[in-house]
């Protein structure tokens, strides 16, 4: 069972929440905290032997903690989440075929695409896919619809799997640090378009990616994970985008994977990851 | 302050010890804990804030822990170390530098070489350097002169920096799991002498280090860190020894922060390493 | 256009071959050479503007060159592939996506499975899948059946995704360097059965995987790439099965990239590899 | 012997300069060559065989290259540098070893510090210390002295080892891409001061170092080569500042083997490095 717990921090925090573990008869398999002493805020997860009482647990719990404590004991065992897309498909394949053997940690609910480039890979998935174009539309329409379509469904999560489209503070406001967002640069080098080739441009040596929660300022939300990989001169902004996509896949992957296991807190601009 | 423990797994461990340490006004900063549930074995790293009362806290953590627990309270806050040389400058300039600039975690006492071409570097840093070759002795007097160096220093560790002759289990013997080195290989690869020459034979695209504590068995001690970096077909053997030594020096001190910080737990023939 | 070229060594060959090449008006846009000094071969990677005159280019080049050149220009433009697998799906859905996608660099004809469970998956794609069994058949009789199947398709070359069965010499033999395997190891550690329970109980920090051809010699064939990636103390068996899946399916796909683009040359027990 | 030519591409430059080769009795053992399609410039590097006939080489290579060709042959076998430090000594005590075990590539011919902290270990390698301070001195006045004294030394390269001062353009212009900056971050994020503060504020997952010619741009010169490593929460700025240390002293020593080996063109903003 995991336990995560987000709070003030004050003394005998541990030994409180211990303690009453231990009263109920959970053992502490492996136990991860953290304390921003600057923020002086207070992050526990913990995995705990399962067979202990869980029925009072929370209540027990809540009672020892400080009154603005958040705390989630095996949260949401199978998170949901709507998967959004614009026309690549390395990040959408990757997330479908975890999702289709069930080693995603999640379950995929539908597929949202502002181009239709990718509903046939989908539909190979037995997948719903909406498509919803941006094209001909004013964009409160245009996301008026997908929020329309992500209601329907009431996810857990949003994972923008390469859609380029920027979501208006509106939109973001609904699914506050629920966006998870795959960035195709080393944030927070070349934010905005075509990072690539403005790497290019640069003349780098490496080229990342990196998977962030989604706020209001572009780019800026709290990044979960990162990555880079080496290029060299005989790369071109084309070469680069194909070699970015190798590590984009892999760099969302592994964010969700931290997203889904409960290991990833966020304060701040910032983030808590307990790998 | 840093306070280890390792002990038998029981339920409860944490809540004893983190109730203690609010007892003794200690505000527990970070808390690592794993339990190896195969072994029933229990390992703590904790940094607790100063300020509150250590006189009498070994004594009444004993208290609530298991017969066997090993406590380390804020343990040997300058550790003391004698390095071992051959020929091979790369580790020991390295530790050198650390311990001149008084980054290195601990105090190298002194430097023994079985060959005499490091005693330049160590006359320059001021360090004493004891030559004890092993030609025309045996290996039992080669040994017992080495046994005697170290004795007049009693270091907590020893590090054999590139010290290419093998220790005799008796030697060993005298300083169990206190003795640290580092192999030219991704271990267990390549066990035994010139690792790159087989590495070269063998094609690989990888080449390692290994640091790790000697145990009785060549190469087969507990592993504290493992780095690679890729070589190609344009590598000789001898390339391969230059592009190593990179990473043996990376792969050493990093080794030994872990260690002079207390990180690293040794038990059957595994590390747990608290990063 | 791509010209790869390797026979025994001898003065002049690269201003033989770019005389030629100058001559029948094509521009070098890049050239990648190497002298296997000791074994007295060479090595050499063109891509050459088009527009120049292809038609006797061959034999010219044959006409400077040693008698055991072998020179294959612009060549297999599409090659063809059977990838065989066994139950764990990582590298064929790879595969599959990058195959349905355009993006492999090569047309996969067909899928053997030594068992039936990555059936719907291949059938998801509309991808020929054939159902070997092991079982209840001898060695013989079964890769009979194999060797059937794909000689039915005659593909440039065979990929093993996880096949977990020996192939025997004489099945090896009829693909000379042309069967391309996976092994989840960093080799030539932990060879043979379990690499992961093997790293397990010598309490590695780094596990990796190794994309080779495969040779008679289990796990002994020449490497064509390798990676590894760092775990640690708290990672079961099954975490590293789990985390080595990942880089498995990067690994293989990287090997894969590169024979497809002809930057692979083998010679003995090694590659040589113009990245 | 190396060759390295730079100039204007046009067809059949590797066709003339392997023939000048061929016809002087030189066997070329490695070629690395580079064509930027989009600035119609031609970059090779080779490594020939000794014992061909040297004395008109430039000579003949001159006529069949186009003018504004650029040709180093066994370029300055053994450059002579100058190194520039303020307070941190990481970069120059790894500058200093690998000069003083004659590894370097290169031999420094003093050290220039605007502190006087480092005096002491360049004494200790018998290395010419100058102190120039920039404190109760115009601009103009430091960097008239800095450049009197590198004036006598007439070095090939000035590398700036965390000098922590921002050359004038007066200066820069005098060493035009000859001096070369290990800036603290993976360029371009967090250009200019405090880099490790600005990473550390934006809750970044790697931190990075950047080694470059300097431009009169701040931190806009053309990359060498860039590393990053894994950071985490619990990094404070000062943590990050730390490991940082070990990128930057490893991608400063990097760019230089690559820059001492005559790997490594420039032009327009970018280099081209055959590593």
């Amino acid at each position: 069972m995991i336990i995560v717990i987000q709070c003030t921090d004050r003394a005998g925090l541990v030994a409180s929440v211990s303690a009453i573990l231990a009263k109920n008869l959970f053992n502490i398999v492996s136990l991860r905290e953290y304390v921003d002493q600057a923020e002086n805020l207070f992050f526990m997860r913990l995995e705990v032997s399962v067979g202990g009482d869980e029925t009072t647990l929370e209540k027990q719990l809540l009672k020892v903690l400080p009154d603005d404590a958040n705390i989630l004991i095996n949260p949401l065992p199978e998170k949901k989440v709507v998967v959004m897309v614009t026309k690549e498909y390395h990040c959408l394949a990757d997330i479908l075929i975890r999702n289709y053997f069930g080693t995603l940690g999640a379950t995929v609910q539908c597929v949202i695409g502002n181009h239709n480039v990718l509903q046939d890979i989908c539909r190979r998935f037995d997948m719903p896919f909406y498509f919803v174009s941006h094209e001909e539309v004013s964009k409160d329409i245009f996301e008026d619809k997908i929020a329309a379509t992500v209601d329907k469904y009431n996810p857990d999560y949003i994972v923008l799997a390469k859609f380029m489209r920027i979501l208006s503070p509106k939109l973001v406001a609904k699914f506050p640090m629920r966006i998870i967002n795959i960035h195709h640069s080393f944030l927070p080098a070349f934010i905005g378009a075509s990072p690539y080739r403005q790497a290019f441009e640069r003349g780098v040596k490496l080229i990342g990616a990196t998977a962030h929660f989604v706020s209001n300022e572009l780019d800026e939300g709290p990044i979960i994970a990162q990555q880079t990989i080496p290029v060299n001169h005989s790369f071109t902004a084309a070469d680069m985008v194909k070699a970015g996509k190798e590590i984009e896949t892999s760099v969302l992957a592994r964010a969700l994977k931290l997203v889904f296991e409960d290991r990833v807190f966020v304060y701040k601009n910032k983030t808590v990851v307990f790998e």
